[in-house]
């Protein structure tokens, strides 16, 4: 809520209808309030200082001998220009030179989307979680097939993003509105986005007005001068390395385009061991980490001190079928090992919560908590795809977000230092002493004090008896997601926004589509 | 399979049929090999060092100023004659007593079940993982609602507890045979775990009778003397206190019968925060640490340096509903601070794999996955409840089952220390370079030399895409795993035993039977 919300309709819609319910208790969901948690633990590390140090030289021995192909002439020159060795489209460079350049980027850095509120900051700690992202497909219970994400599937899963309080970002379309003409989708789509969700905002790298757009839009939305704009970064970009080895041209461009003005960088090489990478998952990482790090020396060539975070996606496929597979225990190392490296380079990491499964069964939960639990131990910054995500990335599902989306809070609160509390009070050797061996802690002014807020309250986990269960229906969990879904989609009301932003994003988007919208033709 | 066993009927089961099928490679399951797993991870550990101090101190007020209750008279005495304080059946033990007792319970020992290579080592820093146990009801998805257990139930269940490698030992019941009469129950499933199984085995604390015979069958199965019984641990007994601060008649019993014979001694309170224990997590800790403790004492005064390890059951309930949760973030937090006092005590710790959902669905999975990542993160030594059990340990599942042994299956893979190997063929820039950023990883020497072992197989897990997968039955988890049950079931074949020993163990069993089994008056 912001204090230019001053027309009937914003207020109505940030103090009205959801802040009464809200008191009185009767939301779909009753979660935690909005936060950046800070991950607890240690991080699991699989390699030794030594075996950092043989990651390290391996990646530099790509970077240096092996070189990285820019298929884009734009980034050719400018590293060219800062001395690396360039053949065709090969690009070599030093180990000096890179340790020298990745130094420039911030070890953290902050995102602040149009409601100031919301503002993230990587690389202090916390673990952040975004929706699921670019899914062509669609699938809930209620039309119980697979089927083409449209425009209106695409609303109600921005409208999860935006409800839930422990997703802190908004990723790509979590699904892919096909039902849009592709020249003028991103134009609809952001204004989606920007008009249902005031968090911190994503655009694809996928050519020149996609980017520019996408840039315009949020500066639009925040209200803010293209000076303010520029200061520090409102929203980010993540590109994907053509594995092996290669940026291509649109991803490029949209990254040097974010680069210059400031924005957030995330590079994500897709390499799949056995596939796009080395079937050894060291071999796998190092290529990884290879290409991203010559994503990232770009970005310093040309604006140094850009923000830029590495991404992992690192994963196995079935070596029988060639199926990419997600959540895998060679998966979860990968993501330690690349959290490793990250920390070793001063560069936030990003890595994603996956599965393989095609609906939300118990292989997908056993999945995506080995991904998130991976995000957990590496030390991630920024977890994509936190929430939705089916059949490895081809389909989103609202019952699988809401899934997701309790998971997500059970680890938010496991991240809670007060859990482990022992101070005297918590040891409660006077409570103890005091109850007896004969006693109960129901009723005591111990428990009393605290019950509200000793244990997490999970929104969607059913912990009645069998007979109570099944008396109540006999849900099992995507049922019950399924339930609340709706109710969300019922009680949902968009994020206060000034009318005349509204306005002024209406006519962009309308001038925009005039002027033709992008091209497609790549 | 063992050299006495020269029967037709042994020569059958152990060489014959399942040796055919597994070598030609069509079992229910591919599975990995038995062997006992070592946890790679550094533990997870919430307590500063002044933290652990703390809650070792609360834990010793406890023990000297409040006491604990042993409702046994012939405990009582024991520990009277030691230099408890004791008055009625209240014993107080100083902090100096307890640390020098404790001290006394070896850090680590084998037990040996009747089949040597099936040997099991504690506090070795091994992760091992046994059936679901206890639970007096079952659910299949043929059945498809809660039924009391049967002894053909029990048999199944008993029959997955042998075939998976990642169960390493047979706990209590898998299911309760609740048609068998209470008088003799315990000598048929005692006759049916030794003869369907070969496995480290549990025996229930609940009265004399059902404790001698249970030692008495495990001592015949594996042809051993009584001097030979008592060199080593063969079996191992569980116990849980009264929480709060109580031992009752049966479970001391059990305890001191098995503690006299030099067997395995399992304590675990069940100190649900907020009901039999304190709300806060730190003082349910600090209850189970000092009731588990006071049995260690009691254990090492009877025979000093028996194996002793103490177990957390440490969760929280439904402040609502007063039902008990499982698989919470209080719960695994709990198991990590407890994880951290069994090393402070250097006792094996036991942690369990639990949920409270009613079906094995995604809520099942997560709970479970949470209950055992939390076993990984303590540095558990022994999981209870690793594969089967729903509804808070009221049901068990086939289904459940099967999935858990899938995830079971996929953190033994993950505690492979050869998934982040990095030596230079590892690191595999040779290859990098050979492929170039042109070629794909597929066919390559480097690829071939590795793709049957890179990666963990799943056998449960579906990694088809969507449209494969709904042409192949549209299966959900729960379906597959209950195909999966049956073709175990239809290929099952009982380990070899010497027919001498399978003949002694029934004479004993119909003996028993005549003598009137076990009292059921309390």
């Amino acid at each position: 809520m912001t204090d230019t919300d001053t027309s009937p309709k914003g207020r109505r819609r940030s103090g009205g209808r959801a802040a009464n319910t809200a008191r009185r208790g009767i939301t779909a969901v009753e979660q935690q309030p909005w936060r950046l948690p800070v991950n607890q633990d240690r991080p699991i590390e699989p390699l030794s200082p030594e075996g950092v140090e043989r990651v390290h030289n391996a990646t530099m021995q790509i970077l240096e001998e092996i070189g990285i192909e820019f298929l884009n002439p734009k980034a050719i020159t400018y590293l060219k220009n800062a001395g690396c060795t360039v053949r065709g489209e090969n690009v070599r460079m030093d180990r000096e030179f890179v340790t020298e350049m990745v130094a420039k980027a911030p070890s953290r850095f902050t995102v602040t989307p149009r409601n100031p509120e919301r503002q993230l900051t990587l690389g202090a700690g916390h673990l952040l979680f975004g929706n699921v992202s670019s899914p062509p497909n669609y699938w809930d219970l209620e039309i119980g097939r697979k089927v083409p994400g449209t425009r209106e599937h695409f609303r109600n899963l921005l409208k999860l993003t935006q409800y839930f309080n422990c997703i802190h970002f908004c990723g790509g379309y979590p699904v892919e509105p096909v039902d849009i003409h592709p020249r003028v989708r991103h134009l609809d789509a952001m204004f989606d986005k920007l008009t249902l969700c005031d968090k911190t905002m994503h655009v694809y790298s996928l050519g020149k007005e996609r980017v520019e757009d996408g840039m315009e839009m949020v500066r639009i939305a925040g209200g803010l001068s293209h000076e303010e704009f520029d200061a520090t970064p409102r929203m980010y970009t993540n590109i994907n390395s053509t594995s092996p080895l290669k940026h291509d041209h649109p991803m490029l461009d949209g990254w040097m385009r974010m680069a210059q003005r400031g924005q957030g960088l995330v590079v994500t090489p897709f390499t799949l061991a056995g596939a796009m990478a080395p079937v050894t998952m060291a071999g796998a990482v190092v290529q990884s980490l290879a290409e991203a790090l010559a994503a990232v020396v770009l970005a310093q060539v040309i604006n140094p001190g850009v923000p830029c975070m590495i991404g992992t996606f690192t994963s196995n496929v079935d070596m029988k079928t060639g199926a990419p597979a997600f959540g895998t225990p060679e998966y979860m190392r990968a993501t330690q090992m690349t959290g490793q490296m990250a920390r070793y380079y001063g560069l936030p990491l990003r890595s994603s919560g996956v599965c393989a499964s095609n609906v939300p069964d118990g292989q997908a939960m056993w999945e995506t908590e080995h991904s998130l639990w991976a995000a957990v131990q590496s030390g991630t910054d920024m977890v994509y795809h936190a929430a939705g995500w089916l059949e490895g990335g081809l389909i989103a599902s609202p019952e699988k977000f809401i899934m997701d989306c309790e998971v997500l809070g059970q680890i938010q609160r496991y991240m809670e230092p007060e859990i482990c509390d022992v101070s005297d009070a918590a040891l409660a050797v006077e409570t103890i002493r005091d109850v007896g061996p004969n006693g109960h802690f129901f009723g005591v002014q111990h428990t009393q004090d605290r019950y509200e807020t000793a244990f997490h309250q999970p929104f969607l986990s059913d912990w009645k008896n069998f007979e109570a269960w099944e008396a109540a229906g006999a849900m099992w969990t995507p049922e019950r997601a399924h339930g609340i879904y709706k109710r969300i989609l019922d009680e949902f009301e968009a994020p206060a926004l000034d009318p005349a932003v509204h306005e002024e994003l209406t006519a962009f988007v309308a001038r925009r589509k005039e002027e033709g919208g992008a091209p497609t033709d790549f």
